[in-house]
């Protein structure tokens, strides 16, 4: 992964003083890196029985929607609140200071699609986890779900530990 | 155009009354319909010498991010402030109450890139303008302006009368 390890920027002290922000847009800036990290992300799923992709907003738009588009599966976005315009089902969850929600629409999945859920980055494992959950609120169940970036020293993998993890690059 | 305007569902009164809200999620949910939609956005500019793809946050990363997918070329995204951790460049425009700012990487393109501008949604051209400027701080031209849907009443496309704009479907 060597390739695709050089397109991940190192930004210190963002968005907080200690901080190492990991900066995807190298890679997306470059098509074959693009195509090497969507072609990883998806392979371990070919033989497997995916029927969706959902990403959560806003980086797992891209690449979920590029993971969908490869496996010929229908893409669900995952959005902060008040973004979607029909009936929705949420999950709200804890960040390090305060709460946040993520939204689907109450129709985004068919009962019992295998859902691959596809993030940018595995940091604490909050967002994850509570994508996780709204996929099975909404009737669905969690294939797998799978990263770019995986920050191993925040340990978000334990709080995945009921789901198949796969990540391309760890730091 | 047919196929790909059923999957547009009408939502009264969001985000307030007396607006019809065009979801795309049906859309994204259509493998079939995706790939419909990307290749007529990205059609009338296959002869075109495109050097990038922009695409607005949020929904505007799910097409931007295809579009560039098939055309083999660079991903921009053009982000809400405060996202972005390298340097920025911004453009900030007035909405109906209030005003709303775009950044990008100050190094997002490269000096001469002609750049195909996707989102899923012109209305006022407000954002799309602001992306256009946003493209040409950052030393960059627009060759075009691409959406799926366009609310024609809104004439955003007065807006953006500087540049070639191409929308496939229209309300």
């Amino acid at each position: 992964m060597n390739k695709l390890k050089e397109k991940i920027r190192d930004i210190p002290d963002f968005p907080k003083p200690g901080i190492i922000f990991k900066d995807i847009t190298p890679l997306v800036k470059d098509p074959v890196a693009v195509r090497l990290a969507v072609h990883h992300l998806l392979h371990p799923f070919l033989e497997k029985d995916i029927t969706a992709v959902a990403g959560m907003e806003a980086r797992g738009f891209i690449f979920g929607a590029l993971v969908a588009w490869e496996l010929g599966l229908p893409f669900v976005p995952l959005r902060k609140p008040g973004k979607l315009p029909y009936d929705v089902q949420s999950v709200s969850y804890d960040l390090e200071y305060g709460s946040a929600t993520l939204e689907a629409h109450s129709d985004a999945f068919e009962t019992g699609d295998r859902v691959l859920l596809i993030d940018d980055l595995l940091a604490t494992g909050g967002t994850a986890k509570a994508s996780c959950e709204l996929v099975e609120k909404l009737g669905a169940t969690v294939e797998a779900c799978a990263f770019v970036v995986e920050l191993d020293f925040l340990k978000g993998r334990e709080k995945l530990e009921a789901y198949e993890v796969h990540s391309l690059l760890h730091f």
